[in-house]
């Protein structure tokens, strides 16, 4: 049986363990919802408080003075870094939503000739919404790969677009980016990853894996704080065939000729709509700083030892509690989270919340636990199970 | 002639004049850009620092425990205090670009039968942009109206969609919101609002002119901070019918159903894309608290007398220095922006900033000065007239 020895042992000889003080963390609270919404790097608050202080002090003049004009391009480099992309190839601007909309729809004009775009059935619901919009706009059919099957099984030359997860939002599932990418370029069609629940904690290599579009939030894993703006990238063998649907004056050539007819940016900048909401995108500008010099081998290796004993401590302390582990067993094939089912999911949870372990609930019978390896402990994962078998057991 | 003791009299006089003090304003400047950037309210800072205080303590509690998934609908129930709207039908969020998008495309879908999308020549070029990206992508033609006509004059039974500017950003000349908005609906069709240049500096009633959508910014007169985020208007009329191209999951009837099919919000929210920026936005909420209790008829005298004192001083004590005024002279048909041409425009410009008066340059040759009532006075005006004819003079 796992002590909690063993898990204070693993965390003393953690390589990323001094990251945790770079962190706000809640006292009496074990944080495992990094997946939702990242802790305070302790730079943040600074950094936005130097964004007000730069609105006071230069108004109209923080635009070239305080660099503000330049942040969506600059913040996408260091995301850029993160999930492995030349740095002029990422712009941080507006919401996943309205990010996907452009891309997909750039994309599926590339394929004029090919009746249909493709998406998972477990996507993350914004993704599915806005493929439909996509498809019904551009005249296209939408084809689901159904739970279980394999996006490689099911596109073919008709498939013009495949909109994929990297990561099933529910069950943690961790899809494998190179082969799939591989199978949809090989049918002739384009594939559009959506990173938001895996950027910052699974290695990745857009370039190498030859990705054409990708698209994320900055709020989950890279902790850029509530609602932070999100990313947009593009191969550069598409860049310059790029008609994207919400082209905002700062996506402009030469924005302050200020014409009447769009001529779109020769680079990434084409993907901007309109005027970027500085503040928040100081929050996360900041926050990036915390993935500097961090070796995101060193992440994957902690995250896949984390859900590895959370998922241990569950089979060996909360056996005939009703806990059924619903995330892949195998440590490749899962992101950072592990998601368990339980009967009265609904109402145990609250529970565990007030027992000062922050999971999420998903409807209808699931509890999410997400393990950002730059702030969570060996020894948290051992409480946090701690404290949701009282709870259940309680329940029972 | 006018003198400096006759402006420090009027201000003395200025119901408004205690507003300045509300707003953080460099000393040794006269700012005259709040048109383009709005100065920042002493309450903005506390504001920020309390939603980066949230995030730390909070975390993912934050969106129920301090109420940020309302914030799109609560700050817009302030815009539309201020517009003239019911407080349910304004939302914030996003981008103008974005915004218009989605009002647009959502605009034509209810004339479908009608070929082209209507907008004036000088509209801001973001309109000129996305009404072009729309009419493409909607099989519309896009109908420009000349630079002097007028809308009603070119608008028919052929023409789905008004896109309408309330003030041309150029020369600060200011269109008649009801006679456009009935004229264009004696044509049977839809009037969109684009309200970046006017809201808080001109009375408006979207419901008394009947305005059938409404977009625009809040960083300008609304002092929202950089890239505050945006809004967009509604009628009720049309509420229901919208289809917006842009469907994010928190725009659904019940998000946290998380269901494969979009279904809208039966309200504004139906609006949303996805999850909004909370740091700007508490910047946004707690900004448009200076309007609170404030007279707009006050405001748009204190401008009016503003602008009309600007140009006065200019004819009086510019005489010969090349500086012609481009905005009308007549009050009613001005917004709360002065525009000068000359020659050498752009190099007097950066001269005048220097001088200590900001205002901006608009390419080829246009001086612009926006008045903001609530933190500019007639000794300001005074003042500047006199740093812009030293620098002019000097230049010749």
């Amino acid at each position: 049986m796992t002590t909690r020895a063993d898990m204070v042992a693993l965390d003393e000889a953690d390589p990323l363990a001094h990251h945790r003080t770079r962190f706000h963390l809640p006292d009496q609270l074990i944080y495992l919802d990094g997946n939702s919404l990242g802790a305070q790097p302790v730079v943040a608050k600074d950094a936005v408080a130097t964004a007000v202080d730069e609105w006071r002090d230069l108004l109209i003049g923080g635009w070239m003075e305080a660099g503000w004009i330049d942040l969506p391009a600059s913040v996408g480099a260091k995301v850029a870094a993160i999930i492995g992309a030349a740095p002029d190839h990422v712009l941080v601007c507006d919401t996943v939503t309205t990010n996907l909309y452009k891309a997909l729809s750039a994309a599926t004009a590339l394929r004029p000739e090919r009746g249909s775009i493709l998406i998972e059935e477990g996507a993350f619901p914004t993704d599915r919404y806005i493929t439909a919009s996509v498809a019904e706009r551009m005249d296209r059919d939408v084809r689901v790969v159904p739970r279980g099957s394999l996006v490689a099984d099911h596109v073919d030359d008709s498939v013009a677009v495949a909109v994929l997860q990297h990561l099933d939002f529910r069950t943690g599932e961790l899809f494998d980016m190179q082969d799939t990418t591989s199978a949809v370029h090989a049918a002739g069609a384009l594939a559009i990853w959506d990173l938001s629940h895996t950027a910052g904690v699974i290695p990745m290599n857009l370039e190498e894996a030859d990705v054409d579009f990708a698209v994320g939030c900055t709020y989950k894993y890279l902790n850029g704080g509530p609602g932070a703006p999100a990313y947009v990238y593009a191969s550069p063998r598409h860049l310059t065939e790029v008609n994207q649907p919400l082209p905002g004056w700062l996506g402009h050539a030469d924005p302050f000729q200020m014409t009447e007819v769009y001529e779109p940016d020769a680079g990434m900048r084409r993907f901007m709509t309109g005027t970027q909401q500085i503040i928040s995108m100081r929050a996360l500008d900041a926050s990036l700083g915390v993935y500097e010099g961090v070796d995101i081998h060193l992440v994957r290796a902690k995250s896949q030892s984390l859900t590895d004993h959370f998922i241990r401590l569950v089979d060996e302390r909360c056996e005939g509690l009703g806990l059924e582990v619903i995330s892949p067993r195998d440590p490749e094939l899962r992101g950072s989270q592990v998601s368990l089912r339980h009967n009265d999911a609904a109402e145990v949870f609250p529970r565990i919340v007030t027992a000062g372990v922050r999971g999420d609930f998903r409807t209808p019978d699931i509890l999410r636990f997400g393990f950002a390896p730059l702030y969570v402990s060996h020894a948290d994962v051992w409480d946090a199970v701690d404290s949701i078998r009282s709870v259940v057991e309680a329940n029972g």
